[in-house]
């Protein structure tokens, strides 16, 4: 009662890889030295190689909206046409950046907790043969609902419009074939499923994409695609590296790779299978049922009960911080994050001190009925893994 | 299920304190500096503080077995007699360290799981009026079992016998009235209670403890009360001090000062309770029903399984370290800790894994049982604490 661990439980940041949070005491390192030069080629093919992709993938010390901004102040003129599919608010993100640097963007939007449909891509495209850019979300971490980026992407690779996919809380969550898919640029953050602190953003880059910036005129200082990819090859960062992130992000990589990301995916999946089948269980209503991310699961707090209680009181009754929802959601929905570093015994501990809250704030539930939920999911994918014992 | 976070949930070493954790980062310190005097004398005045005591606290660069040392080589002579209470594994720690100094011990032996009475060590003091020591473990750690210090105190404290109480566990898990309940020497550990790693160990020393110092006869030198109380005045240790471990445990001093001890008792104790609810409804035995320790709970592996199958199963499926019974009880018990640095979260995922692991091997219980018991608990105890929201 007295005692309460901090335990950091959101979307992002997420919780943190202990031994990528030791590497960041060695980063007394200077960055031009070759020593760091292995770190930061080690960073760039790591990445590349649990990307699964053939593209180029540049890295920056910023954050995940700053790869937002290098692609479009990179990739894009001022007046150029692009789509943007809209489903929360980091699809309204897309839109700002578009604005700010001046595009003519056609704004695809589906209600919070929806998603834009490809067939909605699909008619745009076919009805503006002078688009440039489609821009989405893999997953809307605001609503904890994915996209088809798969149908997007064979939709945009017909036409001469490159795909910009923000895949930052898609990254580790959800099967991503960038190559394969046509996926032309992927952003990703260290902060998500990389199990890093906030600081480090990358993105994977296509042929078809780089053409773009040969033509693109919007001016740029920082964010230098062209001038990253040179600096990069050569072991280095155009600018000041963020040297403990990436030596924490070296570190988390050889984890992941070793782990393999189809099964940080899959991880990632079966605790957010486990997470509906709790909240249905209890009788919570899911936010986005019909296309369900598995970074994070938004759930509806009950009738009457603002989610800002539940998060405050995961917070002082269990020093859990979870998240509450985001922009016109606030106060509506509670998301349960699953990107990551995360295990069923964070599972067990969440759902248990969610019962707990429920029942105190006049939402009766039975005590055990969302754990059992979880333990049986467990029991069904998991119980006959081989225990060494 | 793939990723399984390591959680070190033994009855010593305990969870890490992470403010302690991160103090230890600043040990680019020598120990002969006012810097680091500053650190000790704060780390000695926190403890007195924390023991609530008037006697003087000693420090040393060791475990708590080597303060069991050094209070027998400092107070005793060879062919003294005494009385060694044993209870388990660390009871006859007691005796084997009475044996390898040459004294004369009567050793009161309890089975496992059950403790040495008072009144039996009244009858042995009654019986030999020679009696010089009386050796106890207020929690028998390997069993889970409390002793009666506050009853034997109070016997030893009519004679001339000393009482030296091993409360390596017992500290910030049951209470000590170290002055008024005559526990002259009192001995406790950085790994326990104290929320930071190995390698320290402490003692508190009455004045009628010192008195035997000025007579003892056994051989000492790396352990010598009477000089490092002399360093212990001048801020300093009498020889090199294990410097991480000193600025990691004036960090968790601090924090266990602001918690108050009380608090951290209970703390301990309420996670107990909780632990005894959950096995009992899951259907199991509690293997020291009659004096349960608040510092581990150990409970028995159903008939016909090995504790060591939950043991690894545990740790395979969860990442979690729990103990295994020790000595003749390896194999029949399993052991649930509480002491330092735990709290609810950690006890709803111990025993949803505990009711899979169950379920696992053959012993069916009820998904959800044994959690919905811990959640009573906390509903019982600490579902009105003013919650901020």
């Amino acid at each position: 009662m007295y005692i309460r661990k901090q335990r950091l439980l959101t979307p992002g940041p997420t919780p943190l890889y202990p031994p990528a949070l030791h590497a960041m005491m060695a980063s007394d390192i200077h960055h031009r030295t070759e020593d760091f030069r292995k770190a930061y080629r080690s960073c760039l093919a790591d990445l590349k190689e649990v990307l699964a992709t053939a593209n180029d993938v540049l890295l920056f010390a910023s954050s995940g909206t700053g790869a937002m901004d290098a692609t479009v102040s990179n990739l894009f003129s001022k007046g150029d046409k692009v789509i943007v599919c809209s489903a929360g608010k980091f699809g309204e993100r897309w839109a700002e950046i578009a604005q700010a640097y001046g595009l003519d963007a056609t704004v695809l939007s589906a209600p919070y907790g929806k998603v834009v449909a490809p067939a909605e891509v699909e008619r745009a495209l076919a009805k503006e043969p002078a688009i440039k850019g489609v821009f989405v979300q893999a997953s809307e971490t605001s609503t904890g609902a994915a996209h088809d980026v798969r149908a997007m992407g064979r939709a945009v690779a017909a036409t001469d419009a490159i795909f910009v996919v923000d895949a930052i809380t898609g990254l580790g969550t959800m099967p991503l074939d960038i190559d394969g898919w046509g996926l032309d640029v992927l952003i990703g953050g260290s902060q998500k499923a990389f199990m890093v602190p906030p600081g480090l953003a990358f993105l994977s880059i296509s042929p078809k994409a780089w053409k773009f910036a040969g033509t693109a005129t919007l001016p740029h200082y920082y964010f230098n695609l062209k001038k990253e990819k040179k600096s990069g090859d050569g072991g280095e960062s155009s600018w000041t590296p963020a040297t403990s992130l990436v030596l924490a992000l070296a570190e988390s990589l050889r984890y992941i790779k070793q782990l393999g990301m189809p099964k940080l995916i899959e991880n990632a999946q079966i605790l957010a299978q486990a997470t509906r089948a709790a909240a249905v269980r209890l009788g919570l209503e899911l936010f986005a049922p019909d296309a369900p991310a598995a970074s994070a699961t938004a759930v509806k707090a009950p009738e009457g009960m603002d989610s800002g209680v539940i998060v405050k009181e995961f917070r002082n009754r269990f020093g859990a911080i979870i998240a509450n929802g985001q922009g016109s959601m606030k106060g509506q929905i509670f998301r349960i994050a699953h990107l990551g570093y995360f295990d069923f015994a964070d599972l067990f501990a969440v759902i248990a001190g969610l019962e707990i809250i429920l029942n105190a704030n006049g939402f009766p539930v039975n005590y055990g009925a969302g754990v059992a939920a979880v333990e049986e999911v467990y029991e069904s994918v998991a119980i006959r893994q081989p225990v060494a014992v």
